[in-house]
């Protein structure tokens, strides 16, 4: 009856976790079928060589999972109960024919899938201007790991969180912090922790948006706002962008508008800031249709010279601002802690939203960025940062007119850690950016933040990487390059 | 012209932030109207006693900021362009007109707004059967710490990760842990880091279910997972369960299902393992009808006696089942990180919604948990809670039968942290909750475990947080407040 049955037992492994695998295979393959009689574990013991005990554990094993059933003064055999279908010797799914599966998939999953996100893998260049990210070399990551060590020791974070929506001595800073730097006016419950800004925009257009609802989104704009948008169906309605931001009187008079999405500190891509003018405009308007503003603030800790406009938020009386912030571009972005300042009416949503969606963020690290801002770090590093990004600015702006001379228009200096440059060129703009890649300098086309790609002749240069020397450096290869000169 | 002017200045404060901060709001509303000429900074300042510098810096950044305009010989005026129906002195919207105002919900918002999530707040109570925390005291912490400040020093964690899907190195620890541990079949690409298993659910469901859409669902089954399904608009299809787990003969043959949710290793809330022949015909059901498993095995580390039965995951040769695993019932809640392993078809996908969703988890955890599963502490802490719980266990199944006698059937006590206990009582379920919550013992009814929520005399018994000490004390309270001895 079982004369055939080979297990291939290596000596060198643990005898009775092989020989488990061994006969379950031979049951679920059909080596042993159901109701067979399997040798006793004397025999079998004896046939393989080794310990009568490790066959009498192993059996053990198998009848407590149901392979095996015992029938008492008779044996043991393959339980009857195996459904025949599964026990054939080859399996009826090929890799082959699980790959030609159609997937059945949501019409978010569905647009997702069809849907380019423009990940380009990050190549290492010399001079790498891509945008995103700040100087991460410059992170107190010293005085992070003493706060992270005395938080840890505490021990007091490991549970699940009170509050789904963040912890609140940290949301209290944040209000804190807000009002005094943004004129953000909030109380600390209307501050939701989020896993970066991505999570707080996403926790939004689900609660808000329906397939066909229709967005006003900056015309150029966030690729990765709209792409969150358009793959929950959303109707994206571009409203250009000028010199001084959203061109509110651009709006649609005539068709009804859920939400307007803006970057009204530092326009992304352009630069562009928001004139107060324009923003009372905005908000009168979103006030009269019942639409609400979604205010992205993703770099607005970093303007030089002037002291920042009040966010829209600041400005609103009517609880028509959703206020996102993030510390991805102030403190490091594998942190993921971005928030939301909501409306007093739509906190209560948004803590359920946030509960069922993933419960809470990680609790350690927002008690450290707590310890963090309470001690003043914060405010401290933007000084700093706001300092050395100030001289990076005027570094890429000065080689820029100085390389490029009357060929170059600079857009958005005034704040952020990117500037758009217009280049006056023959060439595509992919082909910048190839011969640029060439000579070693990263950068990155603005084609893709339009709705419908075009040729600009328009780059984002971002420059908080990049010492002095190497900016010049770097924009000092391009011309040629490019056969500007 | 501004004579009527009265800037509240408290001359303890910082003096610019103040008046700029007075001059605003009188603009804003309305005391001082567009066109109207302001004082020289020379006789404002004089007018307040302070200097004429602050009062220069003032106006300087008002006028940057648009609020103000300086006409070549002629002075400083409010800017003209303020919209007018913005400079009310009394705000147009009041609280009361703010919160009545109609929220334009999406389905998912509305359906949300309209779900009991039944979270109920923590009672601390001297004996709380509550479930849901591995006992956190035993973490241990000294290690983490150590772990983390090694890996914090390294600096190298404060960038975006290059993969949405987690660190790699932690993909592998977890792919070889499951195949040692669950029998799970797949390669380190298939597994995808999620914030909590409760991300998880969310994705897959976003990702595969459309409003309208069937998903079979154990029943009592876990509440969270249903409101997860039922807020995005899915079809709740209640499957019984017994001693062997979900009834796999009470799958709706007529029906198009697109998913079955299933908690296997112990059956969330009764506690059962779902058998070999269910699993191998679970299999085989999806398979025929081209429908999705969602293994989830949010406690499958603890098992007592017995080697766990190999995941559905594992026994499946189709890509049908899509695997959920969590380190909050294993190491700590608050750390946040779950898995899915996914069929290889769905990787890519997942990947962009990851991206797209929240970008990536925090870094720095996950490498502190590579190191902790590397060196062998996972493994070694799960053995010694599996030892402990063991203990627990034996004293809560002596405790109910010492107390309670032949009036209390206990299920579920094989494996994961918690039992189920059906009481023969006359009093009602919510009854009973109170009634030992005024003798210090917490605990919680089956109830809305059920899709439609009943009578049930079913109790869910926690014991993991409680010292075996505990245990009997609490149980011990509970015959006489429930008039059962």
């Amino acid at each position: 009856m079982y004369s055939d049955l080979v297990l291939a037992i290596d000596r060198e492994q643990p005898l009775q976790q092989q020989l488990y695998r061994e006969l379950r295979q031979a049951i679920l393959r059909g080596r042993l079928l159901p109701n067979q009689k399997i040798p006793s574990t004397r025999s079998l013991a004896q046939s393989l060589s080794i310990s009568r005990t490790t066959v009498t554990l192993c059996y053990e094993q198998l009848l407590s999972e149901g392979y095996l059933e015992a029938i008492v003064g008779s044996g043991t055999y393959v339980c009857s109960q195996i459904p025949d279908d599964l026990l054939q010797s080859d399996s009826p799914m090929t890799a082959e024919s699980i790959t030609k599966r159609p997937l059945q998939l949501s019409q978010y999953g569905a647009a997702l899938a069809e849907t380019d996100l423009g990940r380009v893998p990050d190549v290492e260049v010399p001079f790498s201007f891509r945008y995103g990210r700040p100087a991460l070399d410059q992170f107190p990551v010293k005085l992070w790991r003493k706060l992270l060590s005395q938080r840890c020791a505490a021990a007091d974070w490991l549970d699940y969180a009170v509050d789904p929506l963040g912890y609140f001595p940290l949301r209290e800073q944040i209000a804190q912090y807000l009002a005094r730097s943004r004129a953000v006016q909030c109380t600390p419950e209307q501050v939701v922790m989020t896993n970066g800004s991505q999570q707080a925009l996403d926790l939004i257009l689900r609660l808000l948006i329906d397939a066909g609802d229709a967005i006003a989104m900056e015309e150029p704009g966030y690729p990765s706002a709209r792409q969150l948008c358009s793959t929950q169906g959303a109707k994206i309605v571009p409203v250009p962008v000028d010199e001084a931001g959203l061109q509110v009187s651009e709006l649609p008079d005539q068709m009804p508008l859920k939400l307007v999405h803006v970057t009204p500190s530092h326009q992304f891509p352009t630069g562009a800031i928001l004139s107060l003018p324009r923003r009372l405009e905005l908000l009168a308007w979103v006030q009269q249709r019942g639409a609400l503003i979604i205010e992205d603030d993703y770099d607005s800790e970093y303007r030089y010279g002037e002291r920042p406009i009040p966010a829209l938020q600041g400005l609103d009386q009517s609880g028509s601002v959703l206020y996102i912030g993030t510390f991805s571009k102030v403190l490091f972005p594998s942190l993921r802690l971005g928030y939301l300042v909501l409306p007093q009416t739509l906190v209560a949503l948004f803590e359920k939203a946030k509960w069922l969606c993933d419960r809470q963020l990680p609790f350690l690290e927002q008690q450290v960025l707590t310890d963090f801002i309470q001690g003043g770090h914060l405010e401290q590093h933007i000084r700093r940062m706001r300092s050395l990004y100030d001289q990076r600015r005027q570094a890429i702006v000065s080689a820029l007119k100085h390389h490029f001379g009357n060929r170059v228009t600079i857009m958005g200096e005034q704040a952020g850690i990117h500037v758009m440059v217009k280049l006056q060129t023959s060439l595509a703009d992919q082909e910048v950016v190839e011969r640029a890649a060439q000579v070693g300098v990263g950068l990155m086309s603005a084609q893709n933040h339009y709705l419908h790609p075009q040729e600009t002749g328009e780059f984002i240069f971002g420059y908080a990487e990049l010492t002095v020397e190497n900016i010049d450096l770097g924009i000092g290869r391009l011309p040629q390059a490019l056969s500007i000169s």
